[in-house]
C-alpha cells in the first residue's frame, strides 16, 4: 500500500470506532437507564481515548508528507486536507485530557437532565465549572497549535475557516434589524389571532404523523429510525441515522416540526458521498451547513403554505378533526406555525427571534472562554441579556433560562453560532433551489420532495467536505453567504 | 503499581470496550435497521479485534508470572485464575482470524433473520458453511492450545471445566428416561384438556404485564430495560442489562414466560459482585449457571401453582377477563403453562421435552466440528433425529427445523448443552432453596420474591466466577450436579 492507501485504511479503522461511539452515544441519550451512567461514562472515555490516540498516531504525519509526492485525484487531495486539519486539531490534546474531559462531560450531561427538571442551578454549577474549566484549557491548547484566538480555535471544530470577526460581521445586521422587525411582525400578527387547536394530542398519533412526514420528505428507513429523547437530536452514522424527538400531549406542532428539522439533518447524513463514507472527506462540511439542511426542511419548506396545503388534511386525519373546522383550516394552521413571539426557549423559538437567542449565547460563551465571565455569574448575565434583548426576566428561572440547553454542560463551546449560520444558508439555498427549479413549491404542495432532495444531494449532500463553505455557497447560489436572503425571506413571509 | 494492579487496570480497559460492544450488539439485534448491517459488521469486527489484541497483550504473561510472587487475597487469586484462562483462550487466535470470524458471523446472523422468515435454506447455507468452517479452524487452534478435544475446546468457552464425556454421563439418563416419561405425561394430561384462553391479546397490555412481573421478581429498572427483538435474549452490562422479548398477539403466555426467563438471566447479571464489576472474576460462572438462573425463575418458580395463584388475577386484569371465567381459573391457566407436547421449536418447548431438543443439537454440532457431518447434509440429519426423538418430520420445513436457532449462524458451537446443564442446576438449586427457606412457595404465592432472590444472590450471583461450578453446587445444595432433582421435579409436577 502506498502512503495514501495506508492513510485511508487507518481512517477506516477510526471510522469504525466512531460508528461504535455514535451508536453508544445515541443509546446513552435515548435508551440508557440512569443507573448505567457511571459505567457508560468510563467506557465512552476509554473509547474516545482510543479514537484520539489513533487520530494522533505519529505515522499519520509521515503518510501526510509522503502524500505530497503522490498523484492523487481531487477527492483524494480533499481527503488529505481534511485529515491534516483533524490531525492538527487532535494532536494538541493529550490522551489524559481527552479522558478527563469525556468523563467530566458525561457526568455533567447526566446531572443536567436531573438538575434542569428540578430547576436546580446549585447541583449543575460545579459540573459546569469543571466542564468550562476544561474547555478553557482546551481552547488555550488549540489556539496555540492552530495560531488562532481562543474562541476561534473552538469555533473551528464546528465551522472550519470561520472566525468570530466574520461572525460579528454577519450578526451585526441581525442584531440591528431583528428587534424592530419583531415589533412590526408582532403588531401585524395581533390583527389576526390564531384559533386554538385543542389541548390533547395522543402521542401514538403524533408519532405516526411524524413517521409519515419523514417518509414524504425522503428519509430512508432502511438506514435509520425515529425514537424519543430528552433533548431532540440527530445521531448515529450515515448508514444508520438515529433521529429523536420529544412529544408534548398539548402541542403536536412542536414535535412534528422537530421531526422535520431532524429529518433535514438526517437526509444530509444519508446523502453523504456513498463511496467515501469511511473517509473524513465524506463528512458533513460544517455544523452550519448541517443546520442549513435541517432549517431548509423545517423553516423554508416545512413552514411554507405549500407544505401546509399538503399536510393539513393529514393533520386533521391524525387527530380526528373535520375538514370544515375553521381552527384546522390551512390559514389558521399556517398562523400557528408562523407565530412570532419573544419567549424563553431557543429550541421552541420562531425563525425571527431565533438569531437573538443565538447571539446572546455567542456573546456569553466568548466571555466564558476569555475568562471575563465566570460560571457563578452566568445566571445573572443570562438574565441581563434576556432582559435587554427580549424584555424577559429569568431571575430564578434556571430551567427555562441558563439551563435550557445541553450544549454548555456537554462542553460544546463554539457550536451555537452555527445555528444562525445555518439559518442564513438555508434561506440562500432555498431561494437558489426555487430559481433553479421553479416548480419546487408546487411539488411540495403535492407532497413531492423528490426534485428538491435531488437538488440538495447534488449541491450540498454529495459534496461532503470536499470544498470550503464559501465555495459550496457560490457554486450553489452564485454568491458567498450573506444575510440578504434570510432578511428578505422574513419580510416576505411575515410582513406581506 | 504492582503487577496485579497493572493487570486490574488493563482489564478495566478491556471491560470498558466490552461494555461498548455489548450495548452495540444489543442495538444490532433490537434496534438497527437492516441497511445499517454492513457498516455495523465492519465496526464490530474492528472493536472485537481491539479487545482481542488487548486480551493477548504480551505484558499479560509477564504480569501473571509476577503475580505468583505477590500476596493476593482469595478473590484476587481467583481473578488471576480467570484471566489466565481467558488469556490462553484468546492467545491461540490471530487478530485476522477474529476479524474474519466477526464479519462472517454478523453477515450470517443478518442473513439468517431474512432466510428464516422466508424458509429459505439455500440463502443461509453458504453463510453457515463459512461460519462452521471458521468454527472448525477455531476448534483446532483451541484444542491445540488447551490440550483438549475439538468439541471440548469449544465447550470450555461456555462451560469451563466440563467435557463432552461428562455431558454424555449426565445426558444418558435423560435420553433414556424422558421419552417414556413424555408418553406417560401426555397420556395423563389428555384426561383434562385445557380450556382455550381466547385468541387476541393486545401487545401493549402484554408489555405492561411483563414489566409488572419483572418488578415483582426483583428486576432493577434503574439498571436495565425491556425491548423487543427477533430472538429474545439478555444482553447489555451488569450496570445496564438489556432484556428483549417478542410478542405474539395470539399467545400472551409465550412472551410472559419469556420475559420471566430473561429476567432470571438479568438478575444474575445485576447481582454480580459490585466491587469487582470491571474484573473477570465478577463474570457469570458459566452459561449453564446463567441458564440455571433463568430456568429457576421461569420453570421452577414461574410455572409453580404458587406463582400462578399470585399472577392469575393480574393476567385477568390485563386482558379484561372475569374472575369466575373457568378458562382463566388458576387450575386451567396452570394446565396451559405445564402442557407437554412433542413439537418443533426448542424455545417454545416445555421442560420435559426440552432436553431432547438440546441433545439433538449437541449430537449434530459434535459431528459438524469433528467433520463427520457437512452443512449441506445438516437439514437431512436434523430431519432424521427429529423423526427418531420426536416422531416429527422437518423435511422442507427449515424455518421450524434446522434454521430455528441463531446459534449456529452466530458461530456458537458448544453452547446448546448449557441449556440442559442449566435445567438440572435450576432444579437442584430450587430444591435446596426450599429446604433452606421453607416459606419460599408461600412467599411466591404472595408475589414476594425477596427471600428467594437473597438466597440466589448469596449462593450464586455474588460468587461471580470465584469458584468452579461443582464447588458452587456443593456449597449451595450439599452435592455436585446430578439429574436427580430434575427428574424428581418432573415426576412430582407432571405425574402426581
Amino acid at each position: 500500500m502506498n502512503a495514501y492507501e495506508q492513510l485511508e485504511a487507518h481512517y477506516q479503522k477510526i471510522d469504525d470506532l466512531r460508528h461504535i461511539g455514535a451508536i453508544t452515544g445515541w443509546d446513552e441519550s435515548a435508551m440508557m437507564p440512569a443507573g448505567g451512567g457511571a459505567a457508560r461514562s468510563r467506557a465512552m472515555a476509554t473509547l474516545n481515548v482510543l479514537v484520539h490516540d489513533l487520530t494522533v498516531a505519529p505515522q499519520i504525519s509521515d503518510w501526510l508528507m509522503a502524500c505530497e509526492n503522490l498523484a492523487l485525484s481531487p477527492l483524494q487531495m480533499a481527503n488529505v486536507t481534511v485529515i491534516q486539519r483533524e490531525h492538527r486539531q487532535a494532536a494538541c490534546l493529550t490522551s489524559d485530557f481527552v479522558r478527563a474531559q469525556t468523563e467530566a462531560v458525561m457526568a455533567s450531561e447526566q446531572q443536567w437532565r436531573i438538575s434542569r427538571a428540578e430547576n436546580d442551578w446549585a447541583t449543575i454549577q460545579p459540573h459546569l465549572e469543571r466542564v468550562i474549566g476544561l474547555s478553557r484549557e482546551e481552547a488555550a491548547m488549540r489556539a496555540d497549535a492552530g495560531g488562532l484566538g481562543l474562541y476561534d480555535a473552538m469555533l473551528e471544530l464546528y465551522e472550519p475557516g470561520v472566525t468570530s470577526s466574520q461572525l460579528d460581521t454577519l450578526f451585526e445586521p441581525l442584531k440591528t434589524s431583528l428587534p424592530p422587525l419583531t415589533d412590526a411582525i408582532i403588531e401585524h400578527q395581533a390583527k389576526t389571532p390564531c384559533i386554538p387547536l385543542g389541548d390533547h394530542f395522543e402521542v401514538g398519533a403524533q408519532r405516526e404523523l411524524g413517521l409519515s412526514v419523514m417518509k414524504t420528505l425522503g428519509f430512508d428507513f432502511n438506514h435509520g429510525r425515529l425514537d424519543t429523547s430528552h433533548h431532540p437530536f440527530c445521531g448515529g452514522v450515515p448508514e444508520d441515522v438515529r433521529l429523536t424527538t420529544r412529544y408534548s400531549e398539548t402541542d403536536f406542532l412542536q414535535s412534528l416540526f422537530g421531526v422535520i428539522h431532524e429529518t433535514g439533518h438526517a437526509m444530509y447524513e444519508q446523502g453523504r458521498p456513498k463511496d467515501w463514507l469511511t473517509q473524513p472527506v465524506s463528512q458533513a462540511l460544517s455544523m452550519g451547513t448541517h443546520e442549513s439542511q435541517s432549517l431548509l426542511m423545517e423553516m423554508q419548506a416545512g413552514r411554507s403554505t405549500a407544505f401546509l396545503t399538503y399536510v393539513a388534511p393529514k393533520m386533521r386525519a391524525a387527530f380526528g378533526r373535520a375538514g370544515d373546522d375553521p381552527a384546522w383550516s390551512v390559514d389558521n394552521l399556517y398562523r400557528h406555525i408562523t407565530t412570532v413571539r419573544r419567549d424563553f426557549i431557543r429550541v421552541d423559538a420562531d425563525e425571527v427571534t431565533y438569531p437573538l437567542h443565538v447571539i446572546l449565547r455567542y456573546e456569553l460563551e466568548k466571555a466564558l472562554i476569555d475568562g471575563s465571565l465566570t460560571v457563578a455569574d452566568l445566571p445573572q448575565a443570562w438574565h441581563q441579556k434576556m432582559t435587554d434583548y427580549f424584555g424577559l426576566s429569568t431571575a430564578g428561572n434556571y430551567q427555562n433560562g441558563v439551563m435550557q440547553d445541553v450544549h454548555w454542560p456537554a462542553g460544546l463551546i463554539g457550536y451555537f453560532p452555527t445555528y444562525t449560520l445555518g439559518a442564513l444558508m438555508a434561506a440562500q439555498l432555498f431561494e437558489a433551489a426555487k430559481v433553479s427549479q421553479p416548480q419546487t413549491l408546487q411539488q411540495i404542495a403535492n407532497g413531492d420532495f423528490t426534485s428538491l432532495l435531488c437538488w440538495l444531494r447534488k449541491h450540498v449532500h454529495n459534496r461532503g467536505s470536499a470544498v470550503p463553505v464559501d465555495q459550496l455557497m457560490t457554486d450553489a447560489t452564485g454568491s458567498p453567504l450573506t444575510t440578504d436572503a434570510f432578511l428578505s425571506h422574513l419580510r416576505a413571509r411575515y410582513l406581506s
